[in-house]
């Protein structure tokens, strides 16, 4: 019903937050890993926006930075001077100007309007409202101005200071949110006058105007969360946790098992399959996705991350940006996985940083193994073959190859050695050659060692370099 | 009063919970650290049940499998088809038909019932009842059946759609569980037809039967916490959180100082001793003792263990099944125990992986210590002695021995050196040797490692093994 | 206006706290980092105090010197026999016989009394009452004693088992805190006899024998939960819950982004700069500073420790006591500092013990470093220069000095080596040299490495001391 009409949302985005105390501006603020602009974005492309003007202030090109990174189409206006909301709105006149079907004014630090509200607003407009305020019925009124209605459609929004004792009678209240339909809505906004107290344009003047031009106000009713408002700290707070309990809430009814919902921190675009589980106190950063029958044990905390079916990942477990798990991996605890695959069945349980690697299927990584990627200047590779073992305590310096079905001694530092061109699938540092004979005499290892066609000259001295 | 009758408990567990959305059964699902079933079957045992007939659907192996893994001696019945609670009840009729004193019906998705509501019931049983039906006061009755008294004594179960404007007053409802003297349990079972909507054998019709047979029914009320059932995962979660709440309450009441109770995760069968603490952000899974004054602190997480008296345990402390902590030992931030006895006054307090193992009393064990008790093929044990001092970064490959006293430098790989037969109650490693050459000459500890007996003919080489 | 006034506060501090099950003494169990008798003394002192007595059992060691550590000057009373609250004043009797002008008796187990609380009691003394009750509105009054006043005076403290029904309807309770006038304090308590059914000296009495002496007795109210008394161990979680709640709305009026309040345990002392932000599930323990624009991750556990502008602590860093991070320092994953000044933009991002140490500005310290800091008789110090680079998984084995610009490589064992006098500003242990020069042959680093004017005389064998 909305699909063919097209529709310019402007992003009112130049509110200063000052009782934040903060010097990020105000939308910039996040809650469930992405800033409160990015949410109300976010909902405006779900709900078909074909055109976006965001309104800053001067100077705040992070806040247009954060635009264009959601909404690279987005048309950033500055609102050289504050004069009140209509004002502000008439900063994106350029982009009224080229008569979009809609026209949706919007808040930046409202970040819980959904979708599907803006959806029945515009719909609205395509039954022939001029102009559709969203309207809430609040728990507490005060302080909020009243939508006064007559035989169903909008005649004012009264603020409180002004109302009447029986308009503060009303318990529906002004969610902020407006929308005029694309052909009136210039005439409507230039009439908003500043004959008032402080000599500011007031959005709210439109309803007035637009009766007075013979033009039907109607209102969308919503819940008062969608229009949740944010100027403090303890309202970012408050409304982060509104979302939480929407994400969770969201996350089961969908089956994953969440053993204690308050207690596990969801971000917007979380993703999980089916007959996961999540233990108690774990926090999933923006761009994570659970696959099916995956447990993510207590004190997790993943970000970036993607983890593959029946894997179990902690407790204690930090997956970073990149952290790719295949199927049934094992990642256990005190364990940082970044930028790295982990192939089916492979487990890091103890005490392990893995980055910059591929650890192939079904190789063991013991416990205290470093990946040394950075070696002060870059960041390099570590490559494991598939069914290896990695003994505990060990330091992979990257760049190496450690070869399919290869046996790290425990303790081992492994590095590969470039001006031999010496291709390591094997243990050939100095220090790991004396380890692995011990570890082979111990363990009596060496069936397994000569069966990949190495040998090595000596169990102490002098040494023998496997290279290939 | 009950404890010389006979009692049969047949638990319904063939419940699909479709709403759940997960190929799990739903009487599998698990609230603190135990399934649904195990919760009731817990409460049946608790509450003197001589027999137990549970009642799955076609393939529910895994059902059975958890009810003989608690109950050993449960009797298991297939319910081939669903056609109602009633027809579920028959499927146990071979276990009715031994005439037990008393035939409790309860549904495998209520693990808040307890031991004490369940005698209650058997109670109204001994004393002349011929049918009990276990009622709660709803906060909210919408949707439940409405019990229906009259002179004290229960003459209907009606359903919320069938029921009267007075009858839906009524606030008393129905909770599910029902309870049979044995002699007329079948009589009524088996009268009760399927002559309705569905064409399904309804259980609550077993009143009106009971009442026209001339049998007395009764009730028996208790909160409404007790007869939460589970159909979705939201009320998996809700369930499990008043099941923590009777848990905290329980340990507060009992002397633990929990910082913050709600961030406490406690399994049904954690035990504490007197002036334990408990900071906040801990878990404890299934089967942890802690004993008197220990200390358990923040990000801790305990499975299996046992926790000695005053012993200190976190922050960030992870004990595994097996981890047997004596008193006064430490185990501190990012270390792993599992299977492994710390005797009195050890410490580990740092970044270490501590598995298969005995630590001697008085052992302090350095930062970054891994035993390496997995060789990519079986386990080992790692046996450290009393009063010794293992470097920081040390593996200890397993199998192997660390004597009374010994010191381990910094750094070392400790192997158990077979082939010669030497006991090891020294660093002799060769790595071990040239580490704790260094560390003696530092940290002038000579005198105490001659003091053992042993020496080294050289400082720096040729290496001396110290063989016993 | 209490400026001038001398002010002696009585803090009870002799009960015995039964119903919290522990060997403990009541006064000594803390909340927010604190002992309860803390709280209290900490009030009295903010609120001007000039004496302090406390009054305790006989033995209480514990709580006598918990009290000298925070107020040396306070003055220890014994209260031999338990013979009411009266009684327990009296043994203080020789503190006010020094003629305070303010005579403050407070409970030690009511930690959330607030010191303006305590002003205002001191303000209406000052203002001519003899004899002040501080009051509250009950949310449910019953068995509080009910505050009779009469034209605006009170009358009478009156239990609840006294109480008339028209006494019993009033709200305004006995939040057990009084003052006295210095001049009539004596007077009055010494008049409270013990002619009652336990035979005990009741406090509470002390209004009726004002009123009775011509004395005029009147009411502060405050909130209820500034006299929250503590019983039981459910009492102090839910105490210390409160004081959370408002050190929370505390830090988030000033400025800082906490994302989740509830999930952050912050101590009475800790303190922040601006635009701090706070993720999920962090602990403060008592003496922290985080100063502006620091990031605290989840999982992150801080005592004692100073985080500077713009750090970056956690996820899961724990900061013990004398972690002092400059600004723009990262602390990762797993990684422990304690005694250690962390200088500006340094890192230790993974899996490290830093402990005792110093790091110089711009040093990267690898994964799984270990400063050994303990030989198991005394604790050395590790100094790192600036910009310098431990490898991964490097162990320093302190005392020990790691030069500017040194480059550590993995694996490596540095130890200083005292017996030779050489000044250690390179890698020097043998393993180390062998290390490095893998690494400085993989990495391409010798020119870096020679521009420090060191050289290594062969690439294998033998060593050269890098002596100073």
């Amino acid at each position: 019903m909305t699909g063919q009409r097209t529709c310019l949302a402007i992003v009112l985005a130049a509110g200063e937050g000052t009782r934040m105390r903060s010097a990020r501006p105000k939308v910039l603020h996040a809650i469930a890993g992405r800033s409160l602009l990015g949410h109300v974005l976010d909902a405006v492309r779900e709900a078909g926006g074909t055109m976006t003007a965001v309104v800053v202030r001067p100077g705040a090109e992070a806040v247009a930075a954060e635009a264009k990174r959601i909404l690279p189409d987005a048309d950033i206006f500055v609102q050289a001077e504050r004069r009140g909301t209509a004002h502000a709105v008439l900063a994106a006149k350029a982009a009224i100007a080229r008569a979009p079907d809609d026209v949706l004014v919007i808040f930046g630090d409202t970040p819980l309007i959904r979708p599907q509200t803006l959806t029945r607003i515009r719909e609205a407009l395509a039954d022939g409202a001029a102009l559709v305020v969203l309207g809430f019925r609040a728990k507490d009124p005060t302080g909020y101005g009243r939508l006064v209605l007559e035989g169903g459609e909008l005649v004012a929004i009264r603020e409180e200071a002004d109302a009447s004792p029986a308009e503060r009678a009303i318990g529906l209240c002004n969610g902020g949110l407006m929308a005029f339909a694309g052909p009136t809505a210039l005439p409507i906004l230039e009439r908003i006058g500043n004959d008032n107290r402080k000599g500011e344009y007031y959005l709210t003047d439109a309803v007035a105007i637009a009766r007075a031009m013979g033009c039907k106000a109607a209102v969308i009713e919503t819940e008062e969360d969608d229009v949740r408002g944010i100027n403090t700290n303890a309202q970012l707070a408050e409304t982060g946790a509104v979302l939480q309990q929407r994400l969770r809430q969201a996350a089961l009814d969908g089956g994953v098992t969440l053993v204690a919902p308050e207690t596990v921190f969801l971000s917007s675009d979380t993703k999980f399959g089916r007959d996961v589980v999540v233990e108690p106190f774990v926090v999933f950063g923006p761009g994570v996705m659970v696959e099916d029958n995956a447990v993510i044990r207590s004190f997790s905390h993943l970000e970036g991350a993607h983890v593959g079916k029946a894997a179990m990942v902690g407790p204690y477990a930090r997956l970073r940006p990149g952290a790719r798990l295949q199927e049934q991996v094992h990642i256990g605890n005190f364990v940082e996985v970044k930028e790295a695959v982990i192939e089916a069945g492979a487990k890091a349980n103890h005490l392990s940083y893995i980055g910059d690697a591929t650890v192939g299927a079904g190789t063991n990584v013991g416990a205290g193994t470093i990946t040394c990627n950075y070696d002060g200047v870059a960041k390099h590779r570590t490559e494991i073959g598939k069914n290896a073992f990695i003994g505990s305590n060990s330091a992979l310096v990257a760049p190496v190859k450690i070869g399919d079905g290869a046996y790290v001694g425990s303790g081992s530092v492994i590095a590969r050695q470039k001006r031999h061109a010496c291709k390591m699938t094997r243990t050939t540092s100095m220090l790991g050659l004396i380890l692995r004979s011990y570890v082979m005499a111990h363990f009596a290892l060496v069936p397994r060692y000569t069966r990949h066609g190495r040998s090595c000259a000596s169990r102490w001295w002098p040494f023998t370099c496997a290279e290939s």
